[in-house]
């Protein structure tokens, strides 16, 4: 494959990537609407840890060559992403008592 | 949906965005074993900055839930790990004479 084929996958998997990560933050953010709901707390640190835990184990699974530190890495990124996004939200759901959605 | 079957489902999408991650990287350490042999730039911001306006533009079609900054600053993430992974992999080749891989 030439770097023109290589770089044409790339932006492929990225489409993928950008819809998976989309598809990721609204399942944040409806479980921050359950949270709310349930007065749940909305930071679970251990939940977070999971999260890592299952990414390293995962690439370890598959050899990488992404390491299990660059994925804890990445994703560590993707939870601060998902929390910046579900307090957004939270606070948006407070100033409009919540009815919006 | 529960809280649970939402974690579930997050869980489900992570063992995807592991994989593609996985397959992104080893596009890109092939683009940089291209770039050695031909002895082009290993660096090329252009192509880094088509990267991100190619995830702002794909999430602003998909309408989120995450916006094109929370996007752009994923794929910087995204970028610096592929640029991080081509650099180990430069400095196993130039040990090796090259040829390990």
């Amino acid at each position: 494959m030439t770097i023109e084929d290589l770089r044409a996958r790339i932006d492929a998997i990225d489409d993928q990537l950008v819809s998976l990560l989309n598809a990721r933050a609204a399942c944040a953010i409806e479980i921050g609407r359950l949270k709310r709901r349930d007065a749940l707390p909305i930071f679970q640190g251990d939940r977070e840890q999971a999260v890592i835990r299952h990414s390293r184990a995962v690439t370890a699974r598959l050899g990488g060559p992404l390491g299990e530190e660059a994925i804890a890495r990445l994703f560590e990124r993707i939870i601060d992403e998902a929390r910046r996004l579900e307090a957004a939200f939270e606070e948006s759901a407070e100033r409009e008592g919540g009815a919006s959605w």
